[in-house]
């Protein structure tokens, strides 16, 4: 069963606004068998919409559009509906009960732009969106399927989680031919030498199986893709490839699923008996925050400290005031100082500390901007003291955000390679 | 000039990766006077880029796609490209050696499969990718070119960042139509009402102007575009507009560009002359990673306690244990003993602290998944003790990413419309 996602907006052509909503529809489709062959964005315009939405109904067999369905004047999607599936608009009583219903809960007044969100085609169905005031419309054909969903994460990936679009999709499609991915985690190879490590592998794999690499910054995913029409038959093949591929991997795997840092080390430290804190000034909270991400991470993580201002790492962290002042703030003696604090005002028995210039300014010749220094530590029940590694990042990117994701990144590997070195 | 912006990747199609090339793509040449017309996103097959390619080359000046340029096997754009280009392979010298320099830094050993990245077609001239191994492929008609770009966002970004490509681009283009747009943020009223105040701003506007609504979670962004043949004559219109719609807005407008909630938060404490910490448990470091985010914000930051652990908001935040115990870690009373807290032990004079249930575990008949108590306060110069303001947030999503981001923007415009109200 194949699929194409349509998404509509001038913010998402434009760049203000980063689509997140095709991946959403595109996993939990994948899910119930359909295969995303495209994802296309466009315009808010009569042309754009019905070109896309005509192009992708000849070629596949579920089309899902997400956006154009707000109370305001750039959204058009509804007349090019009517000119598409025919019909005309009526309104339908039950979407304005819903509509009054939300603005009751959010306490905002009604008005008659808003109200007219019940406006439907009579060639669709309605399927109720409990998360917002723009319905859900179904229109179907004999084999095919369109759905208009809203633009607003949030309501798309609730609507899709409730369950009852899912299973009228379900009724509608009986899949016929099935598809199952599965991901591993690898670290500490290049992607063409892992490529050259796997030939062999990827030589003997039959026409319906298929392997792709997707590096991020200092680790590859592997996925390993396969089609079928017996469901379970091609979970047993999928499964024995599997076996196999993580035997040739070895010790390259560091995660039996599509695992981040901090996810692999969460389950690392846990495995291990030990807790974690952090002591963080250029990165701001990022680490902590990517830790807590993690769902069930409480029983491992403790807590941070974002020491942005030199006095919280004096105050708090008991970093010395001679070595802020000969050193500097990004030095090794400071991130090495947090880190034993973050261990001591916390009692964690492993810690990450980061100190380094994000810019755009604050950047000198000796330290430019992309300058991040990186203390972990940890203290295992038979150790007497902690194992401090320190190291030193020239990130090359002059981007803010970027810094301080590829530093935070980085410093969740570099503890993730520590204690596993020593007692994997 | 019309720009098409082509995805390649079958990570992006399945979901597993957010694509946000395309958008700092049409940012970029948004800059140089292109209108992204479509994005599409195609998986690794021959079939679906050569038709992507064909089509958007039909009916765009400019076609810049990303991915599909690795050197693995699920990496097959050159052989697309020769098809439709013609052309042969050549292993290019410079290219080789930009590979060796990058390999050289990385300290990687170099296989085959990597130094084939340097064989190119002989009809497209190479730009050199200073940033990664895989060259900048540019072919060129007399009217139209097409430029393969490599998927890597840190490299696709530094590419167009560093000027030698955007300056091939403008050589060939000189743009004969102009596109401008700004955007303002606005709080406090709904889409739909704001669409009503500005009805009669909107039917003045001439046909080759466009306002756009882009609600955002409490925020509502207003973009008005622009086009034109005289460059200097559309900035003129667009200021002018822009005047008149800010007087409209009078005091809905909060921020007069496009504005996160962190940044709008951060100007507003600088010209009251406040500093800022967090005391946050469930947001873990996100509303601290959230400012500081912001370039330039250490002179309004000085740090968080990221307090996930009871033990760390009693020994460093200074909640006490009966608080903990009676009232339990997510009520009023604890935010509030945190946000104190955290202005004690950090000196600021406003802070922001949060405690809830992020699940998916953790929820009880009273205090479900999604439950969230916020404080925060500010004390000014003329203030003998704090004020502070709390509330509770029933976050009705079940994902816990969701929770704490819902959580962490409520707690930051909280805070925005408190010292505002009393001094703006």
């Amino acid at each position: 069963m194949n699929l194409s996602i349509i998404v509509i907006g001038d913010e998402i052509l434009l760049g203000q606004v980063t689509d997140t909503n095709s991946g959403f529809i595109s996993r939990k489709l994948g899910q119930l068998g359909f295969k995303t062959t495209e994802i296309r964005t466009v315009s808010d315009s009569s042309f754009a919409i019905e070109k896309a939405i005509s192009e992708a109904l000849k070629d596949n067999d579920l089309v899902i559009s997400t956006g154009g369905l707000g109370p305001t004047k750039d959204d058009i999607t509804k007349s090019v509906l009517l000119k598409i599936f025919g019909g005309e608009l009526y309104r339908d009583s039950a979407v304005t009960e819903n509509i009054k219903r939300i603005f009751d809960i959010k306490g905002l007044n009604l008005n008659a732009l808003t109200l007219d969100q019940a406006l439907v085609p009579t060639t669709c169905e309605v399927v109720q969106n409990l998360f917002g005031t723009a319905p859900v419309l179904w229109f179907s054909t004999a084999r095919k399927a369109y759905v208009a969903l809203p633009g607003v994460p949030y309501e798309t990936e609730s609507i899709l989680s409730e369950g009852s679009l899912t299973e009228k999709i379900k009724q509608k499609f009986y899949p016929d031919k099935y598809y199952e991915h599965h991901t591993l985690t690898v670290s500490g190879i290049s992607e063409s030498a892992l490529a050259e490590k796997l030939d062999d592998f990827e030589k003997k794999l039959g026409p319906n199986f298929h392997l792709a690499y997707l590096p991020d910054n200092g680790l590859i995913y592997l996925r390993l893709d396969g089609e079928g029409n017996d469901s379970e038959k091609l979970k047993r093949e999928l499964n024995h490839l599997l076996i196999e591929l993580e035997e040739t991997l070895g010790s390259l795997m560091i995660f039996p699923e599509e695992g981040c840092p901090a996810e692999i080390l969460i389950q690392n430290l846990r495995n291990q008996g030990l807790t974690l804190a952090t002591a963080e000034s250029c990165t701001g909270g990022n680490i902590a925050h990517l830790i807590t991400e993690v769902a069930g991470c409480s029983d491992v993580f403790l807590g941070s400290i974002v020491s942005y201002a030199n006095e919280v790492k004096e105050n708090i962290l008991g970093v010395r005031k001679e070595t802020l002042e000969t050193r500097g703030s990004v030095s090794e003696q400071t991130v090495r100082e947090m880190v034993i604090g973050a261990m001591r005002v916390t009692n964690a028995t492993a810690a990450i500390a980061t100190s380094g210039i994000a810019g755009p300014s604050g950047g000198t010749p000796e330290k430019p901007v992309g300058t991040v220094w990186i203390a972990v530590a940890y203290q295992s029940a038979e150790m007497t003291s902690p194992e401090i590694h320190t190291t030193c990042l020239h990130i090359r990117s002059k981007n803010r955000s970027q810094i301080i994701t590829q530093a935070s990144r980085r410093a969740l590997l570099t503890l993730n390679s520590l204690p596993s070195g020593h007692h994997a």
